[in-house]
């Protein structure tokens, strides 16, 4: 009889995996062509190769599905690149799992990629939870931060049910920054600013960090027009320098307020860096930044009422705590920084009746 | 006379490397024969292949040196081994400079590991800070978290001084735990709540963190025992079962007691993993645990008046968002851990005299 009772249980046991691009894959400003690609880059060109990278990552991302099947694995690849040394490979490459509880989303578990370099890497599986209790499960997967995601399978028991959930997330907005937004030192996919600002918030958020490649460039101002969206937050001030800023602030403006004349645009100075406690050469470039900043943002916003300013002094808190590498907020620096930001964004989205 | 210029600035930044092991290595609870390992395992048998790994760890080492020199670099060797996919590298394997400013110790910058398997993967090298301003240098400099550290220059430059600094860090505080202790999901090696709470307070701590491996064994006691110190903090019924804390715990703590009749003993209940919020199997396998942890010691605590309990209810916040992997505790996990403990520990601690 117990050889029985355990033959039972490894079937009852039994995977069947989904292609996970039936269900509802969110996070897309426009729509791509491929699943798991946030920017079609061949509707789109950005005249610089990392930014075509950047553009094919999953980052923001996620799979909205429902199912009773007690576990949910995941059989997924993405591309054999290691993670670099300041942030962690859940963020980098992984699944971050929310189940929904009394309307909160509540974290489930990681999918663990694997690490290391060569091709096989590049494929992973994993058990992400286990053993729930009975019952219909509202599924939010959040896919990788900083990588391509060319497939996702998702495994539940067999004989259970595994369907596409509706989008809960109102209002589109638009999160376009540095490698801040990207999330890079997040510690799971789900930890970014944008993430946890619209889940927290129940908006529906885009993620447009692009690391250390967001200079206000014309092409992503071009693409951002294209967007239909309810509002912009901006993290613009992190990659260019002062001379940068200065000559492309007006321009990359321009683009954006011709297709969206009266969308709130919201510009976050760049956080202050730690990289600057000692280095008097950071200080004085980042000081210039910032004050070039404040400076095109001050003189815009005398014109056009629908642009603001976010002071960026308590981004990353008074105990020099809050970055993986002196750059990169944590999720520490990230909770200090919604802290901040959250009252005074919400606040500004109320006049436009986002809420 | 451009061209001359540029030589003297080139010849002005050539580098000196010092060997650290020359400086003031702090951080080993009892004297080693090499020099970045925290344990001796010569003279210290744990009977366990991984735990022996770990005790060469350079887990809690810092190095303490002042320096006039407007640079910071090092060339160091670890192990080849590579990032778990729940941490970074640089809490791994890399270095976290901190700068005495007005008395506190201020984050000034990392050292940043190669990542990839392979023996070439095991030497790093690179800039920590520069461009510093005139004048001295306290700098406090902690070792890799989880991998051992074969060597460690410090470079500096050519003409410029690098000495030893006075450890300031008073009480001997051990702190003797598993991987939360460890520091797995800090995001840099400074980031541990055992580093944070020394650095803190000033007071001498030593990190015994030893990743799912601290199970209340005899040898640990033994090694604790040995140990002159002023205070005990424990981390213990993370990784064991509530069978194995009801099987050891009288007998880890008749060990330490014989040695130490009268120094406190602070056991903190092990936190609520949110790996518990959907899995039924662990949320039962957890809570007991933690009803055996609770209750062994509340027994104890009717006999031995040096034996203290803190609860772990506020560990990781109530927003599900504290850890990378539901186990591990980030930056976050930790800021809210250290909120938690830290009134309480001080306050016991006060009532030794370690103030």
């Amino acid at each position: 009889m117990a050889a029985l009772a355990v033959t039972s249980m490894l079937y009852s046991q039994e995977t069947v995996y989904h292609d996970a691009s039936a269900f509802t894959v969110i996070g897309k400003a426009i729509p791509t062509s491929k699943a798991f690609t946030r920017i079609d880059t061949s509707a789109y060109k950005f005249n610089d190769e990392v930014i075509e990278e950047y553009a094919c990552h999953s980052t923001g991302l996620a799979v909205l599905f429902a199912t009773d099947s007690p576990f949910i694995k995941a059989k997924w690849q993405t591309s054999p690149k290691n993670a670099s040394e300041n942030m962690t490979a859940i963020a980098q490459k992984g699944l971050d799992l929310y189940i929904r509880q009394d309307g909160e989303w509540v974290f489930a578990g990681v999918g663990r990629p694997k690490m290391d370099k060569g091709p096989e890497y590049a494929m992973h599986s994993g058990t992400i939870v286990k053993e729930m209790a009975p019952g219909r499960k509202e599924c939010l997967l959040y896919l990788p931060l900083y990588d391509r995601l060319d497939s996702l399978f998702i495994g539940v028991e067999d004989g259970s049910y595994v369907e596409p959930l509706e989008n809960p997330f109102k209002y589109r907005i638009v999160v376009k920054g540095s490698s801040v937004t990207h999330g890079l030192a997040a510690s799971r996919p789900g930890m970014s600013y944008a993430a946890r600002f619209g889940r927290d918030n129940g908006f529906y958020c885009f993620n447009l960090g692009f690391s250390g490649k967001s200079k206000l460039q014309k092409e992503f101002a071009e693409y951002l027009a294209d967007i239909d969206a309810d509002a912009f937050i901006f993290d613009a001030f992190s990659n260019p320098s002062a001379e940068v800023i200065h000559e492309s602030f007006d321009q990359f403006v321009d683009i954006i307020r011709a297709a969206h004349p009266d969308k709130p645009l919201i510009f976050m100075q760049t956080e202050r860096r730690e990289s600057r406690n000692f280095d008097v050469w950071r200080e004085d470039f980042e000081a210039r930044k910032q004050a070039a900043a404040e400076e095109e943002i001050r003189e815009r916003m005398k014109t056009d009422r629908h642009i603001y300013f976010i002071p960026s002094d308590d981004f990353l808190g008074d105990e020099h705590i809050a970055t993986s590498d002196g750059s990169h907020p944590t999720d520490l620096g990230f909770t200090y920084m919604l802290e901040s930001i959250s009252p005074k964004v919400l606040k500004i989205l109320r006049k436009y009746g986002i809420k």
